[in-house]
C-alpha cells in the first residue's frame, strides 16, 4: 500500500498526488505533451525532498488567507527549515515592509527572519541598490516600497492622496518636476489617479528614467466587489509613458537573479510552492525550479488538467510538477 | 503647367500632392506595395472633388490647435459645404457636448449645425439610444459624455471627483453598488482614481453590463508634461475589469455605422481628412473612405513614406489616398 493511498484511508479527504514524471524527470516535464497524474510512492516522497535545498514559497493563498493560518502551514515550513532547508517568502504585495510582513508570519508561527522575506518593494530597494542609485524615485505606492527605499538610503516622493483637480490647474500650477527623479516605482496604490498618472509618464518622458513595477497582478475580486490590482495601474501608466516596466515580483526572472545574486541559490535546486500558475509555477518554470501547486487559492485543479492537454507550449509552463491540495498535506511525510 | 506647379510657383510654399494612383484608383491604393507621389492635373482636382458628397473632418490639428483656428480651414469647409456636401466634425474628444463643439466652431466661423458634431459624447448615447437601453450608466469622464446622455433620457452617476480613502473604508462603506447600472462609458476624467477604477470593475464583473469607452488615444505630449489620453484610463479599467470596452471614436468603425444608419451616408462617396493617421487614416481605410492626411498635427510625411515601402498589412492601411500641407491649401481649388 503506498504511502498516499494510506493517509487518504486515514482522513478520508487527502488528496496528495504527483504528476507519474514528476519526481524522476522535472526537467523533462514540460516538454511533455501529457503528465498523467499518480500517486506517490514512499520512495518517490523521499527523493522528492531531498531534491531540493531552498524553498520559495508564495503567501496569500498558500501560507494564510488575510489574516487566517491555512492549517498545518507553519508546521511544514519550520520542519523544512528544520531539515536544513534555507525558506523564503515571496510575494507581490507591496503594501507591507519585510518588518510588517515577518510580524505577522511569526505572529502565525512561521520561525522566519527579515531577509528570508523577498517581497516586491524590497526587491525594487534591492535593485536600485545594486545599481548604485544616487537620484530620487518617485513612487506610486505605499511605505511598503517607500520604507525599503529608506533602509537603503534612497530618497523618495509621491505617496499618499494628491488633490483631485481640474487639468489646467494640475499642468501649469500643481505640478512641479522635481529635476533630480531618475526613477519611478509602481505598486499598489489605493490613491492612484490621474494626477499621479501625469507625473509619472511626465518623468518617464525622459528616456533614462528608469520605470519599475512591483508586479502585474490584474485584480482580487471579493464576492461583489472587483479590488483592481497593481497591473491595472502599471497598464495605466505604461500606455501613457509608452514604454514597458521592468517587473519585480512573478513571474519575471528578476527574483531568480536576486535569490542567486544575493544568498548564492542554486535554481536547480530549488523548490516553488504556490497557489497561481500564471505567476508562481510560470516563474519556477523560467526559472528551473521544482514547482508544486496547492489547491487551496487561484488555480483549480481543473485548469491544470486543461493545460496539461493543451498543444500550446505556453500551456506547458503553466503546469506544476506536483500539486497537493493544501500545505498541511506535506506534513505527515516530515515527520 | 499642372496647377500644383502653378501654384508651388505663386506661393512658394504650397506642399500639395496626391499619390499617383490616388484619384483614378481609390480602392486598390492598399493593395499596392509603392505608392508613388505626384503633383496633382486640374483635371484630377475636378475628379476628385467630384469623388464624395460627404466629408468627415476631424477637429484638434486639422482645423483647429487649442483655441487658434488653422488659415484657411473655415472658408474650405464653408466652401464644401456651399458646393452641397454635407460636412461633418468628427472628433475623439469626449470633454465638450455638442453645443460647446459648435460654439466653439462657430465662433471661428465654421458654418455648421449641432447635428454635424459627431463627438464621442454624442455616439456613446446614440449607441444606448439604438439599442434601448433604460438602465443607469456608470460614467468615468464629463458633462460631455452625461450632458448627451441626458439629451436622450438615459440617467447616469459617477462624474466628479470621488473621495480618495483607504481601501477598507472603500470596500466595506464608500461603494453601494447601484443595482439599476446596466453599462459602463469610460471617457477622458481629469479625476480619475482608484475608486473610479473599482467601481468600474465591479460593475462590468456582471457581463451583462455594457462596456464603452469614447476612444484610445493614449496621450498628449504637451512640451516636458505628458497629459494622459483616455486611452490610459480604458487600459487600466479594462486590466482590473478583465473586459475589453466596445470603442465609439476613431478608428473604430462604430463611428460609419452610426453615420449610415443616422444619416444614409454612402461610404464609397464619403472624404475623411485628419492630421493622425492611426486614427483618422485608419477610420478611413477600414470604412472604404477615400481618405486626407494633413501635415498640421501629428503625422509626418517621413512616417507616411515609411508605411508605403513596409510589407506590412497594417502599414498600409495608415498611409492615404492624398495629403497636403494644410486644410486651407486646398482653398484655391474651390474658388
Amino acid at each position: 500500500m503506498t504511502l498516499t493511498s494510506t493517509l487518504a484511508s486515514v482522513s478520508g479527504q487527502l488528496v496528495s498526488r504527483l504528476f507519474s514524471r514528476g519526481v524522476r524527470s522535472f526537467s523533462t516535464m514540460y516538454s511533455s505533451s501529457e503528465s498523467r497524474l499518480t500517486a506517490l510512492s514512499k520512495e518517490e516522497v523521499d527523493q522528492f525532498l531531498g531534491s531540493f535545498d531552498t524553498v520559495l514559497s508564495d503567501c496569500d493563498g498558500v501560507l494564510w488567507i488575510d489574516n487566517d493560518e491555512i492549517s498545518g502551514a507553519s508546521k511544514v515550513l519550520n520542519s523544512l527549515r528544520s531539515m536544513g532547508k534555507r525558506v523564503f517568502y515571496v510575494t507581490n504585495n507591496s503594501t507591507k515592509n519585510r518588518n510588517q510582513f515577518l510580524e505577522k508570519a511569526n505572529n502565525m508561527g512561521f520561525i522566519a527572519q527579515k531577509d528570508d522575506i523577498l517581497s516586491t518593494g524590497y526587491l525594487a530597494a534591492a535593485y536600485l541598490k545594486s545599481i548604485d542609485f544616487k537620484k530620487k524615485v518617485y513612487v506610486i505606492g505605499s511605505v511598503g516600497i517607500t520604507d525599503e527605499l529608506e533602509a537603503v538610503g534612497i530618497s523618495h516622493l509621491g505617496i499618499g492622496p494628491d488633490v483631485m483637480t481640474d487639468l489646467p490647474t494640475l499642468v501649469n500650477k500643481d505640478f512641479v518636476r522635481d529635476p533630480d527623479v531618475g526613477a519611478v516605482v509602481v505598486g499598489f496604490d489605493e490613491h492612484f489617479s490621474y494626477p499621479k498618472m501625469l507625473k509619472a509618464a511626465s518623468y518617464l518622458n525622459d528616456p533614462n528614467c528608469i520605470f519599475i513595477a512591483t508586479n502585474t497582478d490584474e485584480r482580487f475580486p471579493k464576492k461583489s466587489i472587483v479590488v483592481p490590482g497593481t497591473g491595472s495601474l502599471v497598464r495605466a501608466v505604461e500606455t501613457c509613458a509608452e514604454r514597458k516596466a521592468m517587473v519585480m515580483g512573478k513571474p519575471e526572472k528578476y527574483i531568480s537573479d536576486a535569490i542567486v545574486t544575493n544568498f548564492g541559490v542554486d535554481p536547480k535546486r530549488t523548490l516553488m510552492i504556490g497557489d497561481r500558475s500564471n505567476t508562481d509555477i510560470l516563474l519556477g518554470a523560467r526559472c528551473g525550479f521544482k514547482t508544486m501547486l496547492v489547491l487551496s487559492g487561484i488555480t483549480t485543479l481543473a485548469e491544470v488538467r486543461k493545460w496539461q492537454k493543451s498543444d500550446t507550449p505556453e500551456d506547458k509552463l503553466l503546469v506544476p510538477d506536483v500539486y497537493m491540495k493544501s500545505i498541511g498535506d506535506l506534513l505527515p511525510y516530515l515527520n
